[in-house]
């Protein structure tokens, strides 16, 4: 759908239009995929059936006869066929298969059917979403999928339109819960990372193979689409560069608190009319920030304009009812004609070069084994590329064989630091891969 | 303006004519008031005029030529005289004159003349909102007020579009930033509130006046605009109470701390099927809330849905700034025909029966002449109401003639307390009028 011309007469007869042809025809909205988020989904359109413009009509998965449940309308068609839904009179189709393949193929379809979509696949949308928008712009039909980030929290919605009137510049945040338990469990735990890994996928927070999250990989594509709705910038998942957590050790917490810090997984994005600097990886953030207290699943979005300054958006990113709730608002939108149908919002953002050189202070720690003159080497070696180091830290307690401790440098740019990195990586002493995390300020 | 149906074929035809009608004729934007919102209104339309599909064309202000500026496009008009601009062919109406009267009228007026409005004036909007959302329904045009709730922070958006799918039982938070700024300076500087306030006065965050910021008047405006569109509910400002933190010292914050809490004033809206519990009073919130991490003159606002769970927004609430980034994220809602044009989100809402009879723990501060038997005689009369003591705190270092102490309550209904306090009041070793305040939970 689209946007209507600001035409007070013609409107006031639509007005009447619309009433009648929203309160005997609601739109008939097919999901495909029945797991949480798809059950939910269904909940929520069969709990009150009157109170909302939607009718569940399809319901696809594959083997769906163990998927069928009572409590829906009987109508309710349910298949394991996904061409009899894309063939069908669906209004919507709600995406929530997941992953590239065949998501991407059946959006498609549907589209150039003429039937909007609302999906939650944030890597489906982060690779292939301004193309996508285009196609629903081409066939009349409209694409939402404010599901895909941060589920329950209203945040593309919320850039898209109760910040238009502002220029964003920044955008960052906590997008990832997993990381987000798992660090929280290091920190007031002091447990190692497998362990506080082990737990997470105990707790259903993680996956069997947890690389999407811990690696940065989800968070990326979550900052990818918070790019271009915020930013108004096209980002590749690839130009991103990820940093794991998986490096991190308790012993990284007992340091970070003494730097008046704790660690979380940050992603962020920034633009200038020339380019736009990007990254996924831990930082070190400081105890009295908003961010520091973002602890267990919780996520955070945070955006920064030219004229209204910085805005803050938390909640339950993940689980089936947050993102439910994210489908149905989407669903909303579509039935009423909101912003999601505007295809300037989504189809007017460029592609810019695209970098992480962010110039930061940083957090270097180093596991050595010891003997004199290894602070000097490191020094040197960081003096060679004009970095300043800004403090040393070394707790006791830990043996001569495999010793942790810190420095922290003054603010340099990322590829100032991998310069120097590289060569310090050839020095002997060095027990293990040294990890560098930036150290971020009140406002990232 | 309104939502269309939901027809691809018909839409396809619509996005050509949209995206026409758009490209070439921006709407005709009026401000009425150019003060420091109404300023920087103008200064982002004209900052990079092309980048949106608006256009100054009419200011309107008492005496306008003390308020003419250069920097706007040579063709608006500055006058004096509001019906020249309601009788133009401005398409919207941005109201920012505040207050009741004479804005109702001009916004009346404008609704009638078939042109939307955009306003920031919460005190309108709560008294006369529903009835302003009507009549811009029956002439087809549109009342967009995401600027009179906390400014900067999109939370009417929020609720209206990007929380759509849920149903919202409970809407809280921190709505007035003069108040968080005085109880910041009575908590970190340890200054009595005649203090602070001067100093809050001095700095520009509040008003000559402030009663209407200390008293709760202003919270208790948007608490009612909030409980409308995130509760569906109709509530009139004059039924929700407001308590004051004008009663509030130092000594309550050192008070709060030892029981693992700080003070904020705190504005809170609960609904069910039967009836709305809000009120507007100063509370006791747990250290480790979020909301106990919003200081200066921040605004938070919390939601909590069946589905969803609970979401928190904030940001800077008032300011000119944060206040035109709403007022110009409104107009392009408006322009491009967005969440405020759906005549449902704004006239669906159902007047309930209102009280404050909210069940909560309770902190108690009297302030006494000291002798023997004070808190036998408070105990019996409150455990002749029922309620429980919870702890008797009691700091040193205070005279015998005006001895603060506190007591904690185990939960009970306001109503309830009430009673008793009607009872407590008439003892008479009292000084002063006791203070009683709600301990809140983590969630509100």
């Amino acid at each position: 759908m689209t946007p209507r011309p600001h035409n007070p007469g013609e409107n006031r007869v639509a007005s009447n239009e619309t009433k009648t042809l929203n309160d005997t025809k609601p739109l008939k909205v097919a999901l495909l995929g029945f797991g949480t988020v798809g059950s939910a989904v269904a909940r929520i359109l069969s709990d009150e059936p009157e109170r909302l413009p939607l009718r569940l009509t399809h319901v696809f998965n594959r083997n769906v006869e163990r998927k069928r449940v009572q409590w829906t309308d009987p109508s309710v068609i349910w298949t394991s066929n996904v061409d009899e839904v894309l063939a069908s009179d669906a209004d919507i189709i709600v995406e929530l298969v997941g992953g590239i393949d065949p998501a991407h193929d059946w959006v498609r379809q549907a589209l150039q059917a003429g039937k909007s979509v609302v999906t939650a696949n944030k890597k489906l949308i982060a690779a292939h979403g301004p193309e996508l928008s285009r196609l629903a712009q081409e066939h009349g039909a409209t694409l939402a999928f404010g599901a895909s980030v941060a589920g329950g929290v209203p945040v593309i919605d919320a850039l898209q339109e109760g910040l238009a009137g502002d220029k964003l510049y920044r955008v960052s945040g906590i997008l990832n819960g997993t990381c987000n338990f798992i660090l929280t469990k290091l920190e007031n735990e002091g447990l190692d990372f497998a362990t506080a890994l082990k737990q997470a996928q105990e707790a259903g927070f993680a996956e069997a193979d947890p690389t999407d999250d811990v690696d940065g990989y989800d968070a990326r594509a979550k900052l990818v689409i918070l790019a271009r709705i915020g930013l108004k910038a096209i980002v590749q998942p690839e130009q991103v560069p990820c940093g794991s957590i998986r490096e991190l050790d308790a012993v990284d917490f007992i340091y970070a608190h003494e730097l008046g810090c704790t660690i979380r997984q940050i992603s962020r994005a920034e633009r200038t009319n020339q380019h736009v600097l990007a990254s996924v990886r831990p930082a070190l953030v400081p105890m009295d920030s908003p961010t520091a207290h973002i602890t267990g699943s919780l996520n955070l979005v945070l955006s920064s304009g030219k004229y209204g300054g910085q805005t803050a958006f938390s909640g339950h990113g993940a689980g089936g009812h947050s993102t439910a709730v994210a489908v149905v608002s989407d669903l909303l939108d579509v039935a009423r004609g909101g912003s999601y149908s505007d295809p300037r919002s989504q189809v007017e953002a460029e592609v810019l070069p695209v970098s992480a050189n962010f110039a930061d202070k940083y957090y270097l720690r180093f596991t050595v084994r010891d003997r004199p003159g290894i602070v000097a080497a490191i020094a040197t070696a960081l003096a060679a590329h004009g970095i300043n180091i800004d403090a040393l830290l070394q707790k006791p307690g830990f043996g001569k064989e495999a010793l942790p401790f810190v420095v922290t440098l003054e603010e340099c740019t990322a590829e100032k630091l991998e310069s120097a990195m590289a060569d310090i990586r050839k020095l002997d002493f060095l027990v293990g891969e040294p990890l560098t995390m930036p150290i971020l300020t009140r406002e990232l």
